[in-house]
């Protein structure tokens, strides 16, 4: 079990700065995100865009200004589980929490905050039959957490967008042999990328399976083949350890309707002047939460966690006398 | 008469980022300043000194962070006023305002957004006589806007801080004589200033009168001379056009009272919601604000300006729809 002050739920940019201001008050946090890196949106959806309404910024890539906010919070050593989902929250006899996830992680904690933007990223799965029999380590994963797992190993990869291509051209290096199976004909990811895997086909150094669908896989506890649908409408198998079906992400709430917090459209209510729901000792900042004039910006969220702190602050530290410091006077205190 | 959609009274940091977002939904905004230069706090106590808690800046030195914020609203181009005090606020027939400083300037605006801080910074003066009677123009000067009214002029200046010694090396070069009156034996500005005032009255380039206090002025419609006294307690006279004493600046709350707004505590009331005050049209945001667990932050206060614009706009187009959109996605366009 890991034991922290704060565990907050998702690591995009929102609860990533809530670290900041948390060690500010001497708090320890530990993030948990289903995707297996940090950044939210930011990372996932849009990393080399550049946004424009960061103060104090002219211009900052997403990923650039997820990286900055990563160095601003070393100091405080804030740990993390990384690519694992929040599913169940529960209150122990002293009013500290248990949060647990869906591999079976637990962290022990006094404070939750849920940071969880348009909610945890769920990848959108292929219409076929048995995937769940063969999730969690038994041949099908739909993001790729540790290339490693795929070294020497039969892969086959699906999808058409710049994840498929990216971790084909990637594993075609490490593993014993990568098929990308694709719908299409070309492809929706960055044409340098897809001119890569193109040519990793020409040189026999990957199989490139075009204009074929996904039918059904086979295996016994572990996989063994997947079948295809190809051009011409004929069956075809494939022998494989793995199936990667890359075919994107969309947020789901998720287990956060459960939890007991007041949810209004998919959103957390909150009272705006700590940012707490209606549960005490559970707070929501971000995208995820909702109050009169609410703005899904980043620049909110950060204020929303600088406040948030302040009464999270009373649950960590009961007996505690909080005073107000500007960093610039009493400066940032690794611990 | 200038004419704008906001007029934001108060140029720190708070009131500067405002103009971004008022930017973003194409409004656009006059800013009026009772300092000679924009950034409020940062710019006249800690321009070089580092702050840690914006987001995304591991540390960040407080003019570098104003500067960024010039730059960020430049495509927004906004007009500025500085150097004089906000006093008046009349509400006109159309239910617009008009703003008016100390100085006569005057601001036809359909918002108003009170961004001024901990009060106009107003300058702390000598205990002598007569010194309203020289003020505005006729020898008197508590800062220096624009230094080439000092070219070739005998002037006196007072003090022993940065500003007194910086001005003194600046004015050296210009003035027809300068003189530095100054209390104590050492300066509490920075060693090299200091330094380089004694050196420069060393050389004759400067009078320099330690353990000195300024008594009296004299003159008839303008400025003829200061009296001071000197070490061994005899009065002495200074031939001078201008009296220049840099004492400090400290802030106040001042005409910022009596405009029919909800006073707390030398604060402005507002509603969270979108930062109004009681008096439809004027807004407060920043470190001039309060509300229940507000922080007096840099950070809060870009929030406040964020979600503030949304509930201008209604005064400013009330006819138009407002479209929420990113500027990732939709960009930062010139106007
Ligand atoms: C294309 C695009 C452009 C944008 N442009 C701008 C812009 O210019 N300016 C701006 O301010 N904003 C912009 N935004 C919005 C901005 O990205 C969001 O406001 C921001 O990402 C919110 O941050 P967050 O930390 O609250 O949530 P998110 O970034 O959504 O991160 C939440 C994280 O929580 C995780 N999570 C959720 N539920 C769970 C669970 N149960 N268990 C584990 N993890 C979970 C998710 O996987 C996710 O990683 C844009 C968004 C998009 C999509
Ligand atoms: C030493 C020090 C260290 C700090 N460190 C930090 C830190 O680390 N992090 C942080 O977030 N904050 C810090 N702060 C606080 C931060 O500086 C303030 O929160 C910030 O300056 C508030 O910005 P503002 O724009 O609201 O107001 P201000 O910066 O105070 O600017 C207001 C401006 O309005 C002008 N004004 C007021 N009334 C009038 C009028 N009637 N007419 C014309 N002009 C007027 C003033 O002259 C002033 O220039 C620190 C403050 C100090 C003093």
């Amino acid at each position: 079990m890991i034991t922290t002050d704060i565990c907050i739920v998702g690591a995009g940019p929102v609860g990533l700065f809530a670290v900041f201001e948390a060690g500010l008050l001497k708090m320890r946090c530990h993030l948990i995100d289903a995707l297996p890196q940090v950044g939210g949106q930011l990372s996932e959806i849009y990393p080399h865009k550049p946004i424009y309404d960061i103060p104090g910024f002219p211009s900052v890539n997403a990923q650039e200004l997820v990286d900055n906010l990563m160095e601003q919070i070393a100091p405080f050593h804030p740990t993390f589980t990384l690519g694992e989902r929040v599913e169940s929250i529960e209150r122990q006899a002293d009013q500290s929490f248990v949060v647990g996830t869906n591999e079976g992680t637990t962290i022990a904690c006094k404070v939750i905050v849920i940071a969880a933007g348009l909610g945890s990223f769920e990848p959108r799965k292929p219409a076929i039959e048995r995937l769940e029999e063969f999730e969690h380590g038994k041949g099908v994963a739909y993001m790729v957490k540790n290339p490693e797992l795929f070294r020497d190993k039969e892969i086959v990869l699906a999808g058409g967008g710049d994840s498929a291509l990216d971790w084909t051209i990637y594993l075609a290096n490490i593993s014993k042999r990568v098929t990308l199976v694709h719908r299409g004909e070309t492809f929706r990811g960055a044409p340098d990328s897809a001119e890569k895997v193109f040519n990793l086909a020409k040189e026999g150094k990957i199989d490139l399976i075009l204009k074929a669908n996904l039918k059904k896989i086979d295996g016994n506890g572990s996989l063994k083949s997947v079948f295809y649908e190809d051009a011409d409408k004929k069956e075809q198998t494939i022998k494989a350890d793995y199936l990667i079906p890359l075919f994107g992400l969309s947020p789901k709430l998720g287990p956060i309707a459960d939890w007991g917090l007041g949810i209004e459209k998919a959103q957390v209510s909150v009272d705006t002047t700590d940012y707490s729901t209606n549960v005490p000792g559970i707070y929501a900042i971000g995208d995820i939460n909702t109050y009169t004039g609410k703005l899904k910006l980043i620049l909110c969220g950060f204020h929303e966690g600088a406040i948030m702190v302040q009464s999270a602050f009373k649950h960590v530290f009961p007996d505690k006398h909080l005073s107000f410091k500007y960093t610039t006077v009493n400066g940032v205190h690794e611990f």
